[in-house]
């Protein structure tokens, strides 16, 4: 059964972008992040600010990043990034973002997250993650 | 006779907040950027990658940047930017930049930028606003 | 009596700069914050972590943010930044900040701070800034 | 034959942080490539804007990018970078950088980046990383 996929379009903004002219690379992962938020308030229905309270997570932080560049993109491209959670596992997912210019991909994103609350010591700590909102994010 | 207002929705990503929960102040900038741009791509109806060949200029560089920040502005919170050219001059101009959250007047920022050419010896220089993209700024 | 003046060494990065190879104008007021932050925890003694609990504030944030661009500065420049209070008042202060390139004045920065805590109902609110804070800031 | 390392000290600041009070994802791709420019700046004993010239190159692009984030740093950290080529090929080099709080390893990096250079028609295109530059990276 196949993921949703999670579409957005961007504009690679003159501040995005390096002395080269095409976007810096820490920009790519501001650009996952924006996606993955979006991502959840869609499919799970909730402001991104009520996802806190809604499942009781301090947030989704990271423990892997990852990117390939395999085309340069440049001030004023249209982009359009499709996102989806290529993996749930018990307490943590993967996000899987592709970035388009044309129609070509042209930046691979993977990010891993931890569905995480706060122990009582102030520690983060995983969590698993509902049945629920797993099913969410599944087609059909 | 009044200008035209750009208006621009935006949604305060978790990268743009700092630990307060609110937008760290250098992003509003960023924000204003991204709506100086949008709204001369829209008005003159080039792509703003297009912008520099149509007008034989190298950017609108600013001189000079401020903001008041009115009520703090949130992870989530859903803004409207409504920007305009407050005036024009020979060879610079200022864009507004008003942030509104639900309507309330959140962020007020001014923008002082410069039209902007490359000499021979390499430097940047001020040249004149051509009247055809002046006119195209108002209204009516 | 003048002001203590608090120097900071930069090198511009790679990652600050746009494609027309000067910083991008928010940067700058990234390093406005830096400096600021730098210079409350060498003058005050406390880590800038333990400020918040020293002092029982949230921080100190901004009602206003100001920058004059004079020269532009480029992609691996050495800039200074010479920072101070510029003015302290009841429960606000004024940073200045001077951004030079070999010796010349290339970007002038100011904020308006507020000394703030969290009232009971979760809002931030002023509160005075105390005396033995303003003492430290000055010389002699 | 190790490998040079290059090491510089860090302090995490406010607006490199997020809510959650960590530091933003982001912006540690942010501190690899400053340390990539200066740990290059170090041991070619050229300035970074003069890397261009010196060797005939337009930057050097990643094509590659990655984190593992493994305890989370926070506002006010007093961090190390501890930054090497990892490995060189004929035209591409990998970068690793580790990132240290009090000793434990807190983030750990890798960049691939490419020696680039830009064809006739204005592309982008790997040239050979000459032995003069590789030998410098290595001790002893």
């Amino acid at each position: 059964m196949p993921n949703l996929i999670h579409r957005r379009q961007l504009t690679i903004e003159w501040g995005h972008c390096d002395p080269a002219g095409i976007v810096f690379n820490s920009r790519f992962f501001e650009y996952f992040d924006w996606c993955t938020w979006e991502m959840f308030e869609a499919v799970l229905g909730v402001p991104r600010s009520g996802l806190f309270g809604a499942y009781d997570i301090i947030g989704v932080p990271l423990v892997d990043a990852r990117a390939r560049f395999l085309v340069p993109v440049k001030f004023g491209d249209q982009v359009e990034v499709a996102s989806e959670v290529s993996e749930f596992r018990r307490s943590s997912f993967d996000m899987t973002h592709r970035i388009s210019v044309d129609g070509e991909l042209a930046v691979e994103g993977r990010e891993t997250r931890v569905w995480a609350t706060r122990d009582k010591d102030g520690r983060m700590r995983a969590k698993p993650i509902p049945d629920t909102v797993m099913e969410r994010f599944r087609t059909g």
